[in-house]
């Protein structure tokens, strides 16, 4: 077994090193992070009794730790409390990839695996701050003018957080990988992109008349890509924190 | 332990009942079919010496069998000779939902985790057909018009395959869920819809002039809802599956 590490990469261990089509694989964190912070959704996989188990959540990042929100709660709880071992997994459709023979088609997509020991977050101060996060990560700014949850809310949450140890990206971006004997058949191949795109706002009824969209959702715009504005909000949510830090 | 079975729903287990959330929950076989069905990638669950893998792929499904492209091959495959639990989990992203305290904040989606015991695909008859499922359920009849596979595609393609034994449905499709009294609140709140759409098809250069796109991609208009196109076309295979066998 090797370790290999770098400050821009994450090690590679027996457990993260992708072992079909690694020509498509990365260990760099900067890449790592961009696929987990572009996504709203992941999936979290864990194990009770040796039974696989794996739920979509709702996860957002700050540096190398990854926190996410407590669904199938009861389930991993009991686990959790040993320090449960957890893979997450990000990942996006980009496209579907047809071409001259079935074996040659394809997705192009971008996915990051991550790897580490879960933990309850139930700290009071820890909590806190993960419950502000949860908000202002995906709306930079929004939970200064919420009601506050209040401490049964707080405690009916439930909030997982786990430093990422090693992690893997693998993404395919191209076009049809079709054998050059295969060029001249009269059959069409080609790439059918896909997006994850966002649709126009639509107000609660019970907002009271005159409140319009405020600043922190102005990166939400109708047809804007999903992907890309979770980038920009999570940058703006680093600048922003950043900021408060140093005041 | 209770077993409960009816011929349209699952059997709820303590593996698949859900816990949380559980007036958002299914076990009825067709939604968790329809879930499935709308989706072009699924996460898969599986354990190695204990640790938990969450790997991204392409899967389709055959009544109540799902079948899945080999990714990570080579790590699943000892596991798999001896027959792996499995979870294999299906999620869409269908909202952000804003609401006027952080614990309010949700999202509309569905989902199906779906348990069994996975098994390698590698009788001939059952490989080959599995291979031209794979392109058919997603391009119904487009199998005809391909360059057959050769051996060594087929040998190199690794096929997956298990029965449901028990699975469940969640989903969540409504408006925000504020509190009464925080009605009047003056912060916005309401739901940011999400979808995934198709972008134009972009033929690749290495098509003879003159082929056209084939009816069989008649589904995949630039800026549907790639839910809906997939959804159709299962529909379509299942249709065409049953006029061959009956001719």
């Amino acid at each position: 077994m090797t370790i290999q590490t770098t400050e821009k990469s994450f090690p590679t261990t027996p457990r993260n090193r992708v072992k079909r089509m690694h020509e498509r694989a990365t260990y760099d964190r900067d890449a790592v992070f961009d696929i987990l912070d572009s996504a709203f959704l992941c999936h979290v996989s864990y194990v009770i009794d040796g039974q696989p188990f794996c739920t979509p959540t709702i996860h957002w990042r700050e540096g190398d730790w990854l926190y996410w929100h407590g669904s199938s709660a009861s389930r991993m709880l009991r686990q959790l409390e040993k320090g449960a071992p957890v893979c997450l997994t990000v990942s996006h459709l980009d496209g579907l990839v047809l071409a001259r023979c079935g074996f040659n088609h394809s997705a192009n997509y971008r996915s990051a695996m991550c790897f580490g020991t879960a933990r309850i977050i139930d700290q009071p101060e820890e909590k806190a701050r993960a419950l502000k996060a949860i908000v202002d990560r995906f709306y930079p700014g929004r939970s200064a003018e919420l009601r506050p949850d209040s401490a049964q809310e707080i405690k009916a949450t439930m909030v997982i957080g786990m430093q990422i140890e090693d992690a893997s990206a693998k993404a395919r971006a191209k076009g049809v990988g079709d054998d050059e004997e295969d060029y001249g058949l009269p059959v069409w191949a080609g790439v059918i992109p896909v997006k994850t795109v966002l649709g126009r706002p639509e107000i609660s009824p019970h907002v009271p008349e005159g409140v319009v969209l405020p600043d922190h959702l102005a990166a939400y715009g109708e047809g804007r890509a999903l992907d890309e504005v979770l980038g920009e909000t999570q940058a703006l949510y680093e600048t922003l924190g950043e900021t408060a830090a140093r005041s």
